[in-house]
């Protein structure tokens, strides 16, 4: 029975008439599993990228280094050919070595202490005399405007909590991240000189989390720097029931002028529809205080590693695959927007993008930028990722590198969806290392990638 | 419209009517849900478990200090009686700092190198004097026997990986722990005098992972060790390419007489049916090398979170919760054969059994060892599990603690089923710390526990 499905189907799969996987579909799928499951490739690569690079912030000599790596990792794997794709990246530097103290009168006495803090990505140093005033904690920017005469001269302490009650931690994440992103122009509207801003995590931990900020320059670009939890929870308690906490923030970041980056661009090229293009990709780059292992090396490596076992398996896709390495998600997503812009110069069909770039967790699914029409159409794929945890698949997704395609062209979208919960106890901060991520939930993610891609090369969306 | 089936819902969770779930259940496990996301109890209850407390081998001071313990967060969580249920358990000691150097032969000279081994559960160590002896390598237990002319005074390596396309970890342990658990004996049946077993790990680094074994009174008892990934792949590399390969073991453990032990027994009791038993727990022993943080500290938290959370929220069950910490998993399983056989004796009725005992990661359903007909009733609750991940039910499972209960009266039981990817790496090594955990994994967790205790008080099995 098995034998006989099987060669229907395989012939129908050569491009003849079939509109619905079967049978042939999940064994090829099991059969590129085991090839991941099993090979040693992708662990090698991931080691490299995180021990021998590391952080890899566009402009750095890493992110240099990390494009080289890339060209070669991609040839290895089997690429048909190649490509560096240049663009211009924003050039920050962290500049020296972050740091506050928090000082206080406690039983007449000065007392002081320093707390964990990062400066935050794109902002700019105090330089060497830091920064000293007046500390005033706000929850919201409601609090902030209500509070908006007692702000000059001040560092503003945005303490706002992460919700715990929300399951999917991205939620959580995207409710905050506006403090992050916007709380020092909020704050330096009404004249704050510094902000200090509550990591982005629900971690346990006291290492900070920084991450991209951008000023309005409509107000002074002041010093803003995120605050490890412990930290925040000692400084917020000590604000509580003291008079006169001050804080003294010391940060040095610069932003140089525009340099050279590079996307990393592997091709297979399509056997029936070769400027019909899918895309699969995650970023090169990185925050600079880590390894940049979940925060995106893992989905640096997954994207290699699917061009390897389509490769190792003699697989030939019918559209052309490419598979990218994005420079300069963290700060800019210049290199997404350029890949999209190339795309649209030169004609290219991009038929759909399918992102990796929430950590190389235990998979649960994708969510899915798609017409209804597709989104009706890939419901009966569902049965065939079950085996490797991704058939949860929702409405909504992608990623920040394919978004200028989808922007640009309208091209059909997804991301990958890890499980979440342990995200942001690692993003952007001290504990994204190697050690932090298990190989094998990176596999079944780049199982249910292959499948994806496999299923959209042969069925279409 | 939501408010009217509220109340209408509400009233038939009262006692009345309703045979199948409906939005008042949903509502109320939402709110379930809320409270342990945002309460910090079973953090603060695993932190002291494990930093405070740590490893606790059963018949060690550790395991005394956790029982007392114990009962403390049983009565702080709410129990309407909590009980230590004595049982006498196994006293196994590792008496000492395990050791292996192996020796061999490179361009006439003689040279050794220290591995990374600890001594298995039970087994009886070599003493100071140690054992040494050739090295043997075999991969299967067909391969020893092929051998069994060779194994004479020697010391046979049992090297056989984990299978890595198992997409399940735990089919990949189930397939080889029979290596850990009868290879001494089987190996010392042809005359060898010490057993060196791969770890049951698929992890990357070189921690070994202890456990139980067994011996067989056919045949002297010989020291047991495992061996740590790194260390396996050396000597195996070793093996291949020199001749004169030995190891000198050195391990101490004893086997003392039997000594006292307690589970640890909180309960709410039933308001209509006091004398019919669900039962929930986790153990509370581990091994001595770790804090027991995910093996099984997690599941002893789970099980006192949602005795807390129930309290809490004024949740009275119907049938009586008992909420169990069990003594000697490990090494003997005697608290949940004591537990069965109380039960017996006094003519309860146990109608149901949940265990936690897989590690406190995130979670994917359940599995569950229940009659047909309630196999059919529980497949109409799943849509109340997916917004916590907990909707994959499968067929078999339960936990060791529990299966006494299922064996003596035929209780229906269930095995929390988190993701599994990262247990092994974790499982009786050193790496089984509290660093290694995510207490929200733990939190959703405990979150399905509740979800399905109180369905199953509510509507039966």
């Amino acid at each position: 029975m098995r034998k006989i499905a099987l060669s229907v189907l395989l012939a129908s799969s050569l491009g003849a008439v079939a509109q619905q996987p079967g049978t042939a579909d999940s064994v090829f799928i099991r059969k590129v599993a085991n090839n991941i499951l099993v090979d040693r490739t992708m662990y090698s690569n991931l080691h490299y990228l995180t021990k021998q690079i590391g952080g890899r912030l566009a402009g750095s000599p890493q992110m240099v280094m990390a494009e080289k790596w890339g060209e070669k990792a991609m040839q290895a794997a089997g690429a048909d050919k190649v490509e560096l794709q240049e663009c211009m990246v924003p050039h920050w530097v962290r500049g020296g070595k972050d740091k506050a103290i928090v000082s206080f009168s406690d039983k007449g006495k000065r007392l002081s202490k320093n707390i964990e803090v990062l400066a935050l990505g794109n902002s700019l140093g105090s330089g060497a005399k830091g920064v000293k005033a007046p500390v005033i904690e706000v929850h919201s920017f409601d609090e902030l405007e209500q509070q908006k005469n007692n702000i000059k001269g001040k560092i503003v302490f945005y303490n706002v909590p992460f919700e715990e009650t929300f399951v999917e931690t991205f939620q959580a994440y995207g409710k905050n991240v506006k403090y992050r992103g916007q709380g020092a122009s909020r704050a330096a509207k009404y004249g704050a000189v510094a902000v200090l801003i509550r990591s982005m995590s629900h971690s346990v931990d006291n290492h900070p989390h920084t991450g991209a900020m951008g000023y309005d320059t409509a107000y002074p670009k002041i010093p803003a720097a995120a605050v490890g939890l412990r930290d925040v929870e000692w400084l917020d308690s000590l604000y509580q029931k003291q008079q006169g906490v001050e804080a003294q923030l010391f940060t040095y970041g610069k932003m140089l002028p525009d340099t050279i980056g590079h996307s990393v661009i592997g091709e297979l090229t399509g056997s029936d529809f070769p400027n019909q293009v899918i895309t699969v990709g995650g970023h090169l780059d990185s925050w600079d205080v880590n390894e940049g292992a979940n925060d995106d090396g893992t989905g640096v490596v997954q994207t290699i590693e699917v061009l390897r076992a389509f490769k190792a398996m003699g697989f030939k896709p019918k559209h052309t695959i490419r598979f990218v390495l994005f420079a300069n998600e963290e700060n800019g997503s210049r290199g997404g927007k350029k890949y999209a812009e190339t795309g649209k110069a030169k004609g290219e069909q991009h038929i759909f993008a399918l992102e990796s770039d929430e950590g190389g967790f235990t998979p649960r699914g994708f969510g899915f930028t798609v017409p209804d029409k597709s989104w009706e159409k890939i419901q009966a794929w569902k049965p065939l990722f079950t085996p490797y945890y991704g058939d949860q698949f929702t409405r909504g997704g992608g990623g920040t590198d394919i978004e200028p395609l989808a922007a640009a062209m309208g091209t059909p979208m997804a991301g990958l969806r890890p499980d979440s919960q342990r995200y942001f106890d690692i993003h952007h901060s001290a504990n994204d290392v190697l050690e932090n991520v298990n190989i094998r939930e990176v596999k079944l993610g780049a199982i249910n990638m292959a499948a994806l891609l496999y299923l959209v090369d042969q069925y279409g969306l």
